[in-house]
Formats: structure tokens, C-alpha cells, sequence
């Protein structure tokens, strides 16, 4: 048995150089972790630390982890010495199938034992990258929100091959690790968060398309609407909060018809009563029992606090 | 003539007692107007006020203007009195039709000469509004998001009876009054934010639907990911931001073709030259000149202020 328990990761080895590579090391090395970053090519390195850089300004702000040092980085184009002594291993090498399946043959040799390997792909399944894998039970999706340094998201998931356990002890080690990890129920395109994005996205590409809005008119919307509450509280519990002490129940039985109508060119689900239940149960498993004042109050309380943030971000640096 | 120019309004009604409704006027009274409160009953006056008292508390936090005050709101059940004095008129009643037709019928001939009127409709259009509105040219569509004492985007729209010159007017009011204006180009259900969130709230509704996903996934997946970005920079910029040097132009020809995969139930639209163009145009000009490097640093800060704000704002209250 060669992987580390979670709490005793105390090498990671990050795979790539680009902004997610070099997010993800910025972020290691923020929480405490020795990291060896692997370099395609030394060429990368001025624009990689580039990143590390500009990442630890914000880090700092945010707190390092006792003893966290940026001299706690190594650099390295030897793959062989990357896997060698790391206790996890971060893939963010380019988003290209044929590339990450060759990747993945490799670090399945090189890499000890059964250390986890976690890919940070937006786009691919873990079942297609660890098609030639010949140690695949330890191969997990562990896909971060940009930037990687600074967004807490964690998607995991596994692919056909995947043991259970690796998603497990990933999850624990994100955690650990300062993330917010979110297993997926299903190994579906786009995860959830880049899928709910993407939903979102391509209604704004068809108003751009149709002259309804221009890209200005769509952000000026967001930045100004459901931007600031969506950092606070997530669309399920705005719309349960927002519908008084009825909550989701009364958000559904009451805009349900709406559903039906052409808000959007994407098609909503038929709600049946088991969806209509799943809603509702789920917010309030949420909600915990507080009643919807004392939650309506933390919301507003919160959008202030941002509000106030985004105001005094945007005053010159004294 | 009797409509003032934006900057001489001085009483502004507001007719409707839910959160809408008592919402607009907390944030009325709190930019230093004088606010004529219309409810349907006098039974409702103590939630009213409730929620105006509750709205306060924030209000306050963010800076109330000079001479703003809570003893300013005037109640009444009298839409005669109501209108009589009014230089604006918020209207924030139940969203159902042909409620709304009878009242604009009235409004049109009670509120004085061409005084605008404009409705906090979520749902409903303009050109069905007005249908029975001796005055239509005044009345506009101003809808806000909720809470609306908070967040400052009011879509702004017009039927087709609605006059130019009112839409105008609207605009630079709302802007006076301290929110954030969005003028619509066309009228579409759903106007630009509502429908951007529905497109989100869909997704989420076929994911639940599917067991793809729990609400708390939604939730989670959203608060720390997409959120803390979105409630500072717009998903254009951010795309663009994201994309280095190249910004919007190197998102949509990397990511174009990801367009076609199935990442959503909502079909993207066809990726023209021209719908390419206006989405690296509109980005341009948001970024007007400043280097993307400078933009992800804003960036950076800003988010780093969003999780600290969120993170002292869940610190119980000393």
C-alpha cells in the first residue's frame, strides 16, 4: 500500500504549465503542500511562475496555511521524477484525448502503487482518458473552477474502471486540502457547474445572435441581478427563501405553469410530483429547519457584505 | 406638462404591500424620496412595514442618502390620493393579467398628465398591460430583481404603445434613483436576466430530474464555483478574461465546436461570422483598451473581497 490516508498527503505533483496547472500549484503550495510541477518544456517556466506569482498576491490575502512557501516548489520535465515521490498527482496537461489517454499509460507505470491521479479535464470523461490505463482504479476527475486558485469548486468523478475508493479519498483530500469537493451522482458532459454555466451561456449566445441583447446588455445583467446573491446562496434556495415560509413548494406549485412558457429556448422538464418532491426535500434538508426570516436575513446580510467588497475592490490601491 | 425631469422627482407612489412592492419602497425612502405606499387593505400594513423595517437594516449598512427617512412613507388604500401627488409611479401589483389591465385603466386616467408609470412585472408584457390604458405612452415595464432594496438591475421596456421619449426617461431616473438600468432592445419574456436564470433553473430542474444531481449539488456547485465570479464580472468578460491576450476571440474558435456537444439540454445557436463578431466586439469595448493581465488582477481582487465579505458575514454577530 503505497497511497498516503488523506491527511498525510505531503508531496503533490501537478502536470502542466497553463493556468489551471499553474492555479493548482499556487493553491497547493498556499495550503501547506510540497509540490513538484511538471514543465513540457523549461521554455513554460518564466510564464508558469508567472502565474504562481500572481496568484500568491491574492493567497496571502486570503491566509497561507502555516510553514506555506512558494521555496517549497520544485520544477521539473522528467516525469519519472515527478511521479517518484508524490503522495497525489493533479493532471492538467492540454485538453486533447489522444494526448491525456498517453499521458495516462504512462502515469499509470511511473506513478507508485495506488496514489490517486486526478485529472482537472473540463471537457472529457475519466472512462475515455484511462482507456489505456493499465492501473485505472486510482484515476478520478477532479475538476476546478477558474481560477483554480481562488474558486473552492471541486467536481469529482470516476470513470468506468474507477474503484470507489479513489473517489473517496479524493473527496477527503480536497476537503483537506481548502476545496469544496462535489461528487457526481453520474459521470455526465460538462459536470454540473460548467453545465448549468453552459446553459446559461449558450441562452446569451442566442439573444447576441437575435439582436435582443448585446454582450454589455448581458453582463450589466448578471453583475447587477443574480451575480452578487448567486455567491451567497445557490438558485435552489434564492428561489425557497425568496417564497416565504411555502419555500420551494410554493415557488413550484405556483411559477410550475411558467415552466411552460418560452423564458428561454431551452425546454423544462415535465414536473411530476417526484421532481416536484425532490426540490422541495432538498431545500429543506437545507434549510435545517431555520425558519425563511432568519435565512432571507443571512442573505441580506451577505449581499451587503459583497456589495460593500465589490465597492471598496474597485477604489484605487492607497 | 406635467411630468418632472428625472432629477426633480420628489414623491415617488409605490403600489403593492408584498416584498416587491414593500421592497421598492424601503429603497425609495432610503435614496431621500417622500413614498406614497398603496396597499389593498389596511390589514396588510403591518407585514408591510415589516419588511420595509427589515430591508432598513441593510439599507443603512450600505449608506442611506441625506435627509433619507422611514417617517417619509405615507400609506394608503386611496388610489385617487395616491396618485394626486405622484412624479413617478412604481407599480408592483399582483402579476395576473387582467388584474393589471383594470388597474393601468384606472392608473391612465388617475395619475396626472404623461407622469410615468412603470410596472415591476416578472412575466407579463408591456403591449398586454397597456391594452386598456387610455395613456399608454407613459407606461413602462421597470423590473427589478429580488431583493429589490438590494440588487440594482431594473430591465427596462416598453409596449408598443409605450412612447420612446418615456423609456428614456425611465432610464435616467432609475439611474438617479441609484440603480442600475438596463435598457431592452426588443420585448422578450423573460427580458435578459430572468431568462439567463431560467436557462440555469432549467438545467438544474433536468438534472434533478435525471438524479444527475440533488438540489444540494445545484447549490454547492453554483455558491462555489460560478458565483463569487459572477456577482463581479459577466460571463462575456469573464470568458474573455479567462482567454489571455486572445480573450473572447480564442474562447469562441477553441471552445466553438464544443458548442455541438451535448454539455446542457439547450441547443447552442450556429456559430456565424457575425454572431463571432459581436461577441468579440461587445467584449472589446467592455475592456476598453486595458490589458487582460490587469483585468484578471481586478478580478482577482474582487474575489478575494467577495469570499472574505462572505466569510465575515457568516461570523455570528458580536
Amino acid at each position: 500500500m503505497t497511497r498516503p490516508t488523506p491527511f498525510n498527503v505531503r508531496r503533490v505533483a501537478s502536470i502542466g504549465g497553463g493556468p489551471i496547472g499553474a492555479g493548482w500549484t499556487a493553491h497547493f503550495l498556499a495550503r501547506g503542500y510540497d509540490v513538484t510541477a511538471y514543465l513540457h518544456d523549461l521554455a513554460e517556466e518564466p510564464v508558469f511562475r508567472g502565474i504562481v506569482d500572481t496568484a500568491w498576491i491574492s493567497l496571502e490575502a486570503l491566509g497561507l496555511a502555516d510553514g506555506a512557501s512558494r521555496t517549497r516548489l520544485a520544477v521539473t520535465t522528467d516525469l519519472t521524477e515527478l511521479a517518484r515521490d508524490a503522495d497525489f498527482v493533479q493532471e492538467s496537461a492540454p485538453e486533447n484525448l489522444a494526448v491525456k489517454q498517453a499521458l495516462y499509460e504512462r502515469l499509470g507505470q511511473l506513478v507508485p502503487g495506488d496514489v490517486i491521479i486526478a485529472s482537472s479535464t473540463s471537457g472529457l470523461t475519466m472512462t475515455e482518458i484511462q482507456a489505456r490505463c493499465s492501473t485505472p482504479g486510482r484515476t478520478v476527475v477532479g475538476h476546478p473552477f477558474n481560477p483554480p486558485y481562488l474558486l473552492p469548486l471541486v467536481e469529482i468523478t470516476g470513470g468506468a474502471r474507477t474503484d470507489p475508493g479513489a473517489i473517496a479519498w479524493a473527496r477527503d483530500f480536497y476537503q483537506i486540502a481548502g476545496k469544496a469537493p462535489l461528487v457526481l451522482k453520474k459521470e455526465i458532459p460538462g459536470f454540473i457547474a460548467t453545465r448549468l454555466q453552459e446553459a446559461l451561456w449558450r441562452e446569451a449566445l442566442h439573444m447576441v445572435a437575435n439582436g435582443e441583447a448585446t454582450p454589455q446588455d448581458i453582463d450589466t445583467a448578471l453583475i447587477n441581478g443574480p451575480g452578487p446573491r448567486l455567491a451567497l446562496m445557490g438558485q435552489c434556495m434564492a428561489f425557497h427563501v425568496a417564497c416565504g415560509a411555502g419555500g420551494m413548494a410554493t415557488n413550484l406549485d405556483q411559477f410550475g405553469p411558467a415552466l411552460k412558457l418560452a423564458w428561454t429556448r431551452l425546454k423544462a422538464p415535465e414536473l411530476t410530483q417526484e421532481l416536484r418532491d425532490r426540490m422541495v426535500d432538498g431545500c429543506n434538508e437545507m434549510a435545517a429547519g431555520r425558519h425563511f426570516e432568519a435565512m432571507a436575513a443571512d442573505r441580506d446580510r451577505g449581499i451587503v457584505a459583497i456589495l460593500k467588497a465589490i465597492r471598496e475592490a474597485a477604489q484605487p490601491a492607497s
